[in-house]
């Protein structure tokens, strides 16, 4: 299985491909060294060179500032060499295989990757090409894993509710075609969380959905009620454009999260949305510029867990 | 009034946004800080590490390969962090507003952003939005400020006459569509110049600039005459293309500046340009590379100037 | 000539713009320092930073993501800032010249600039006008010279086999569009290969083949036999769109370096290619990727040669 390419022998990380194979231990391993990069005394992430002479390439084969740009800045901030490649006008352009691309840049004696591409699975066929010497970081592969998003969530959750194993957490939203959600079920069940709700249209939940192990809600008042987080998923362009979505209007009528709506929730319960919002679709601009919203602070989050990923690899290669 | 934003209740600069509000011992000391960055033995620019830890983002929603440089090289210089973002690829064109993007970029933990848009007052909207916890420098917005042109302006302009105080200096060209004109008209006003003209012709002149507070020519030689500093501007490629201006070769034959007429100035005048230069159409190319001009001695102090501002704004929030 | 300006009247390396001029002691100097670069541990590259404080410019008007990154990661080895200039972007685009563009650059105290231009001579032309204050590094220019190209093959060389002396090295493809193919001559026949053969269809061979001092072979099998190391050229997809070659497939039945053929050189016989490789037409994929193939390993020795080139420019500019 595919974990066996994630892990050594000896259960070290070496790769970071999806959140299914790391078991409880690892996954909070990775986020008490996510915490350890925080200056307490005034919020900020401290620079470590733990990654001192070390070079992290960026290979996004779909554009994405947002997690290019804290990827980036998660490297810098252990002191890595960053290089971008701008993978339209690459090799791959001139009809050199992703293979020959990926071994020639493993020549080039780069330590680890960041890889984002539109095809499922693409990071696993890169682990098992370049082997334990380089390491693959998946930033999100096709609708299948989004393992660094799911990570800061469940650091975020932690940080503001303190555990997971009370809590109701409830994802609604585009739950078929959405990489973030498929990872964020995979942490959360690993860290016990009790209830874990999931909620949308019957269009955007994916037909296995009743073997996914969690509460499958089709209606967006009961998923809330007394949930602890409530976490708002992205609905894409491509969505808005297909048959899957009526109107924007009759998507936020029905499944937009309004301030009425959100209290519903537990009176404490915390809101977040991986970015970017669509507001006025998928959340109100009150709920999410409100006192419950921690959306902003999951990006700051974003780069303390990226750098934990980044340096646990690397410690684990010696 | 937006000066409020620039400036600390203390008076301390906190972002650059344009030069009104500005006062004298202000950009003074930007100046005299930018000095102190020069070694002065060889004319090299010296690296001090006083943004070391600190993170410089980019975001250029206009092309400018010129002025987006030297502000990554003076960032560097000062030892920060650079990050660019392509705005074209950013979140920007999935919908998520400018206010989002801003906001995201924050929680980063970015320090400063460099700042550049097409159109009027954005930067001050940036600021207001991000609060005096991140620093906004204006790189140009539309054609109404670029106060870090108008200040190596001023600064060379020192470097090479010593003062302000007993110079004529004349602005040639699209004085109604230049922001550069428009900040550089503010500092050289400021700081005391004693005789400031501006000429171009009829439809490159603002309708208010009888209320500029400087004197308006409308003939080149008459402009010209005795001056100490000449500064041409870059005739715009939208100009060309409108009807305000009849041809390059009749704008050039009115209102170029050739070496005849430079006769006109003082013997030891020097010419100015913010670049890039259109030669044979603003400015002839014996001018351009004659003993009289200063371009390239601007772009080295371009640097200097920035990692004043830089500087003195990270020192500001401490 | 040319020579001039690549060397200062000491005979110190000032700019790298081809190989023709640099004598033999210059060539073996050039790859000592890139061996002395070498962790012989482990065969990773090591880092010094002996351009710290220095800035070196990527100026690439064709794209080329693989010799632009190993040149930016040569740069960073050596602790150089690294600039890159979208030059479709810059104000070459604004009808600035590029003597503007390259002395606005120079004003901007840059030490070093990597230049691709799809133009012959156009980095003798920019190292004329830059002068021996800012050095010039061809990474390739039309179809004349590629110089860190072919002294990386001649350090690989070296590597594998000892010397050059005593070797036989055929060069098989586009000989006549190459500016690998010129380099690589000209860096071989002065280290004193012995023996030193070119191979190609009537079509991709110079016309004045005959007076470069090489032996010209028609038919691959010949041309192989016996060889100590075989290079082969890429077909470029210009080629392939012209008639200069039938088909792809017809071409690799002629032209390409299959398992048998490779078995007509020397047991011990190298191949190597510059990439990226066209697997079907120039190289069968199990020689790409078989014993005998150092293809990935040039792309390793690739950083060291450039940083080697880096490094004696700058100590020779003290």
């Amino acid at each position: 299985m595919a974990n066996d390419v994630q892990l050594s022998a000896d259960g070290k990380l070496q790769h970071l491909l999806h959140i299914e194979g790391l078991d409880k231990t690892l996954l909070t391993q990775i986020l008490d060294t996510a915490e350890s990069f925080f200056n307490h005394a005034d919020g900020s992430i401290v620079k470590k060179p733990v990654l001192r002479g070390r070079t992290v390439a960026n290979l996004f084969f779909e554009d994405s500032t947002r997690t290019r740009s804290t990827f980036e800045l998660a490297a810098k901030k252990l002191d890595a060499d960053v290089l971008h490649f701008d993978v339209k006008g690459s090799a791959l352009s001139k009809g050199e295989s992703l293979k020959d691309t990926l071994q020639t840049l493993q020549a080039m004696h780069i330590d680890m990757f960041v890889i984002r591409h539109k095809e499922n699975e693409i990071p696993i066929y890169c682990a098992e090409l370049v082997g334990p010497r380089t390491a693959i970081l998946n930033a999100g592969d096709g609708n299948r894993a989004h393992p660094t998003q799911a990570l800061l969530d469940a650091f975020s959750i932690r940080k503001h509710k303190g555990g997971f194993e009370d809590l109701t957490v409830t994802i609604v939203g585009d739950i078929r075609f959405s990489r973030v959600a498929r990872s964020q079920i995979a942490v959360l069940k690993t860290l016990g969380v009790k209830t874990l709700r999931v909620a949308g249209p019957d269009s955007l939940l994916p037909e296995d959905v009743s073997a996914m192990g969690v509460e499958v809600h089709r209606n967006l008042d009961d998923a809330v009620s007394d949930a602890d987080v409530v976490i708002m998923l992205r609905v894409q362009k491509e969505r808005m454009d297909s048959d899957l979505i009526p109107t924007t209007d009759a998507y936020f009528a029905e499944w937009g999260l309004t301030p009425e709506r959100l209290k519903l929730a537990k009176a404490d319960a915390i809101v977040m949305h991986p970015g970017p919002m669509n507001r006025g679709i998928e959340i109100a601009s009150e709920v999410a510029d409100g006192p419950q919203s921690i959306i902003l602070d999951q990006v700051t989050n974003g780069i303390a867990v990226r750098m934990a990923v980044m340096s646990l690899i690397m410690s684990g290669r010696h």
